[in-house]
């Protein structure tokens, strides 16, 4: 079947997704985890293949480990879909209840968006997560994943798949899409995609938005900064930056950016250098940092470089207030932290900086679904529109209004023979 | 100032905005309200000169009702900003507050979405009820109204400029752009103006979408039905369909379509139609209606007309499930309702049409932020992101996350040494 054929069939059948129950949801999830393990032998093999072919392909050390399934991330997938059952349910939630007058009932009730395309990483685990997502969210998900681990991911989608329509889910819940060009054919099915989710690198994002008409969510680079203020404690900020920045350096949510406060460059700046260059961080500064610290001299204008990699801009500013200038100004609103014991001053900077995450006094690693107790995320969005940050089931459903009368009409009450009383109930 | 300076500007200003306190925006309501009374003069002086130009320029005497602004749509004005003031804060809630682990809490937490770019019609009152709106939820508003009120406008636009800096908002609070040609460059503010909203036709809401990258809100057309059920009280029926299609037929919510039930549509039908022909409404039908009713023949693939005006589609359908297949395929998504005294039916109905507004037993006009409570709308979205449906205070705000730590790095966790417990506060 073709991309365009799966997005009718699918969005034809949202309904029926729409309409099935928690319970019924949660049994597919449970059916999905028993079945990943019955599956174990032929999912580990499918992987074998998919790594020995990326081998032989020269694909990276770093990437090499993405690729990879083995029990420990089937473990990970299996406790965090269990986590997902154990959440409350998403759908039919009464976001408001309120008498517009006698016998007129408006509620608002949280709801599936419908049909989602997401496009992903080569990642097993990414798309066992999506669609535990898009069950336990009622969505039908268009999944297109990385090609590196194309017989992996034909393995896991066959299986989640069967469980979900063992569970009574319509043939229309999930459709994988497998050739590169299949995206560009997801791209022009408005009308019957909701919504697509794209994750990647910048380019990759910002083709996606650029393409369609399809309303994208997505952020589309991580910029994150860390600033040590004039009352920090130098010793809490040394650990919460070399693990802000080398935790995991090709995450979105490391920082690529140290702000120090004039106040205390001269005798901080120094020592968290040399804790960094001891750590095997390369650092980078314009003229005046340079003079305090040994660094890779870089422009004013080169502050918005995102490395992904053990590479850091460092820079001096006066105070919290350029700290948050900066920030706004060279930034992604992704996710940014201030080190300071000064309460007061923490308030200001969460207050002013325009992000998605605003920390204080730890790593801007900790930006992430699971480790915000989502049970999993679909994508970190650093769009303002829907879902900011993580996005987690919430940011997977949407709501609609449902109004109950007994023969209202508007003309009673533009005429003032009827007044509104909106009571909420 | 150009747009884009002035973009470029508010968005630096956009903080100072969202860190006003609530009781300071009241504040400077309560002034705007004192101001366009005491202003009342001024005004309508201005408003008496666009009405004349409009005359002079043969504007349509529906659109005239609209440019006009008497001491009548003042009180509405005044009336709405009181309102308002009496809702509560929508900034600086507590979305959620969670302990991750000990000494590290994480809260989300409601904040102003920034700068909004407001394209609308040629409405005096909508400019004071947007201003209103953005100054209560802390966003900093770009507004371009419609060329026939220029005048009423720039009045209106001055008296509430003035009574916000007095109340201590920054200078890049509120712009009004005035040439046409301004929207264009106010379409090119990526990374400046936060959210675009355009009302006005189909086209032009098309055309804004677009022609920019800044996220848009705004919905494209209104095809709304009303469906009477085999189950129906035809009784109550009649008034509902008159109400619903031309209480004011020129606004998106006025239902376009009729579908009754193939059960009752002998006996029902031909006296709906009559009812509906004694007021004035033109009928359209299909040939199978068309035996029926006297209605002018119609296409089955015309059924996604959106008339604005006093003429209705009609079509018979086999009973609830082919009404909400119709629905979801011609239909806009706006707003539909099942005219039914069976409530199994109306819950399948309302579970399965997929639209921002569905209702039982009442005219598909209350759609509507008024109506519903919300203080305003500055639009209604047929988006399933973000806001649905009449969009009020609350679809102008976003949220982030900030947590506070005491040092905690990613690290600790993901090396086991700790573990999260994620315990709701």
């Amino acid at each position: 079947m073709d991309v365009k054929k799966a997005a009718m069939m699918m969005k034809a059948d949202a309904p029926k997704m729409a309409a099935m129950s928690g319970e019924a949801r949660n049994a597919i999830l449970a059916k999905v985890c028993e079945a990943l393990k019955a599956s174990r032998d032929e999912i580990f093999a499918a992987n074998v293949a998919d790594m020995e072919a990326a081998k032989k392909n020269g694909i990276a050390e770093a990437v090499m480990k993405r690729l990879k399934f083995d029990d420990h991330k089937m473990e990970d997938c299996v406790s965090g879909i269990t986590q997902l059952i154990g959440l409350p349910d998403p759908l039919g939630r009464k976001l408001l209840e309120r008498e517009l007058d006698e016998g007129l009932v408006l509620s608002r009730v949280s709801c599936p968006i419908g049909v989602i395309g997401i496009i992903f990483e080569a990642r097993p685990d990414a798309l066992i997560q999506i669609s535990a997502l898009c069950i336990k969210s009622g969505n039908c998900a268009l999944l297109k994943g990385g090609k590196e681990t194309a017989n992996t991911n034909r393995v896991l989608f066959n299986v989640i798949k069967k469980a979900a329509l063992k569970g009574g889910a319509p043939e229309g819940c999930l459709f994988q899409a497998e050739a590169h060009s299949e995206i560009d054919e997801l791209l022009k099915c408005e009308g019957y995609v909701d919504l697509i989710i794209p994750r990647g690198s910048n380019a990759f994002v910002r083709y996606i938005m650029d393409n369609t008409k399809i309303p994208v969510m997505g952020h589309s680079d991580g910029v994150c900064h860390t600033y040590v203020d004039g009352d920090a404690d130098i010793e809490k900020a040394i650990p919460i930056i070399i693990d802000a920045k080398t935790q995991y350096s090709a995450a979105c949510n490391a920082t690529e950016t140290l702000l120090v406060d004039r106040r205390i460059a001269k005798t901080a700046l120094p020592a968290i250098a040399k804790a960094l260059t001891d750590a095997g961080v390369k650092l980078r500064a314009n003229a005046e940092t340079s003079q305090l610290i040994d660094a890779e001299l870089m422009g004013d204008d080169e502050y918005n470089t995102e490395y992904l990699a053990w590479t850091l801009s460092v820079k001096i500013v006066d105070g919290v207030d350029e700290a948050i200038e900066h920030i706004n100004r060279f930034g992604s609103h992704h996710t940014d932290c201030i080190i300071t014991e000064n309460d007061k001053t923490a308030a200001r900077f969460m207050q002013l900086v325009d992000s998605a995450g605003v920390y204080q006094n730890c790593s801007t690693r900790f930006a992430d679904g699971f480790r915000y107790g989502f049970g999993a995320e679909v994508g970190i969005s650093t769009s303002k529109l829907h879902a900011r940050g993580p996005v987690g089931l919430e940011g997977l459903t949407t709501y609609k209004y449902l109004l109950r009368g007994n023969g209202q009409i508007v003309g009673d009450y533009a005429s003032g023979k009827k007044q509104f009383h909106h009571r909420d109930l």
